[in-house]
């Protein structure tokens, strides 16, 4: 049975990847070594991690003053990080937030400076996107471009006087952007880019060394500049695959067409979320649902597990929403095809006929 | 032909287990979905994870009160987490300096306490174990127990008033150990675990939460140990790897059939290279020599890339040693075989004979 991937991360790859994933684990670049087990340092590794920076750079047309890092740790680590090589005690940095991840941030940076909480979606459980003034002053202003978990994204960034700081965890990559908006932008690689494990960090030159508290080594960015992420042995396999993926992209036609693509399929989810009786989208506001991960509701709670169990029997896997949401989530990244969507949207429209 | 792995780190894995490896990223556990694209929360993952816990609780034999954590950043992230999870601003630390990585651990360990470096080998280009008393008072005491550039392994443990905290990052299971003399012991995976991207943590209950300073949620060792190291989403891939050699280990014999193997490896080694006029080890002291990475010289220099040609000509990859010592270095950790190493002697035997 063909299987549909609408996990919300990790998530689908493309099958090409895949494929090619499993190839470098048996024969890496017809080496006879696995890619598991050679060193970082040999010269097959440290081509896979410098065009995986290139291709970073080539995608998203990235100017000379930014860097292109690979870290571990998730987006989670980057919530002190970003605080911790970026703000000092006495300055102020501004987030808005859209959900439970900027609620995260926001917390891990409270104990590196004044935090001031710019705009929040809170008071209704985050379902649309806050409007806000940017600040004249300040170290810079923290966003989420796209929340996973209730489904809302950002589709106008903001432009003003602070750096841009952007979690863009469950979008990169999947449409163009105007890096120059941005001071840093940071993604854990499981939804877009890569299996679980690596983290991208770009990041403008002027933000870096600018902080006066001791930062460990390997918390401090600029060890990842000054030594291409390759101070310590960096997490090779998931670079590997991010590296594929990367390539994929390309490939394919690049960010624009991604983006192309992901329009087409959200639409055609969300076009039969507005028009089925039976199922309503989360997100009210057309201008704040998120093009990767879309979630929705059943008018009738009591067909929520029967269409949970025809969606498996029918190769439609994970959908059931996050558990503090509830209802259904499918996820739509980039690696996505539009038959799988299709697959879903088939499925809850029989479903309406059958049981509606 | 036949290739025999030598690297340092990333490193051989058993061919059972990159075989395995490969399967999974195709097919995990005949769900027709790949280990790279599933959720971490699913049935499947958390078995992996759940696994690779106990199977390092059962194979090391550990008691109820120490935590198996699974992290990311390498060994080189442990440096600063150690002493930011256990050492207050105002208590005292020592550390034995055995090389490259001590003295990067002791650099790190700085800015949290009063560092003493204990006993160092450094005068003697780290090529000996140092002696020294255990202090009765302190924090900790720091020690590497195997040198991956140097080639020095302590053989004997110390015992006393402090809790030992040891990076076992280069002989992590390849020998058992007494794990009630230790307070912490942490390895990254690319040695004898796994694929590079996540490292082991092993700590005793009563360590954790004794210091005052802030630590953010994902420094923190309490939060690995509460949520089971899945605060985030953990490398996923990486962590398989690693429980399918775990496994591995288990089904052949565990450590000691791995520590039995080992030294019968070394022995090969070093007798032939202190009967093989040509070649000659580097660390003199039998007692302090690594059964993990074997370093040794040619004693005419001229030959020295002639041999590495040679080698490589025999499938014999990464035995150039650490560019801070130069010569040679054969790592022969638990998933080499003794065949390989018999090659490697067999040619260094031919070589002389040839070229001496």
């Amino acid at each position: 049975m063909k299987l549909h991937n609408f996990y919300a991360g990790p998530a689908i790859l493309p099958k090409e990847v895949i494929k090619e994933a499993a190839r470098g684990v048996l024969n890496f670049n017809n080496s006879g070594l696995s890619i598991l087990e050679i060193s970082h340092r040999s010269k097959g590794f440290t081509e896979v991690i410098e065009s995986a920076q290139a291709l970073i750079k080539e995608l998203l047309n990235l100017p000379k003053n930014y860097h292109v890092l690979f870290t571990t740790g998730g987006a989670s680590s980057q919530f002190f990080m970003i605080p911790m090589n970026l703000l000092n005690q006495d300055e102020t940095a501004y987030y808005v937030n859209t959900g439970t991840w900027s609620t995260k941030a926001i917390a891990e940076a409270n104990h590196f400076g004044n935090l001031v909480e710019l705009a929040s979606s809170e008071d209704k459980k985050f379902n649309y996107i806050p409007k806000y003034k940017m600040p004249n002053k300040g170290k810079y202003l923290h966003i989420t471009s796209n929340n996973t978990i209730y489904g809302t994204q950002i589709q106008h960034f903001p432009k003003g006087a602070l750096p841009i700081i952007c979690d863009m965890s469950s979008d990169f990559l999947s449409r163009p952007i105007d890096v120059e908006n941005f001071g840093l932008i940071y993604a854990g690689a499981q939804k877009n880019l890569g299996p679980a494990g690596v983290t991208v960090v770009i990041v403008k030159d002027d933000l870096l060394g600018t902080v006066k508290r001791h930062i460990p080594t390997l918390l401090d960015y600029r060890t990842f500049v000054k030594k291409g992420s390759m101070f310590n042995t960096p997490p090779v396999y998931p670079i590997y695959v991010s590296m594929l993926t990367l390539k994929w992209i390309k490939e394919k036609g690049g960010v624009e067409k991604m983006e192309r693509l992901n329009k087409s399929k959200a639409k055609l989810l969300y076009k039969e979320l507005d028009s089925n009786p039976l199922f309503t989208p989360n997100i009210p506001n057309k201008r704040d649902r998120s093009l990767m991960n879309v979630t929705f509701q059943i008018t009738n709670p009591q067909l929520e597990s029967d269409f949970l169990v025809e969606a498996e029997a029918n190769g439609i896997m994970g959908i059931k929403g996050h558990r503090s949401v509830g209802g259904f989530r499918a996820s739509i990244y980039n690696a996505m095809p539009r038959s799988s969507v299709k697959a879903l949207t088939d499925l809850m429209a029989d479903f309406t006929k059958r049981k509606g």
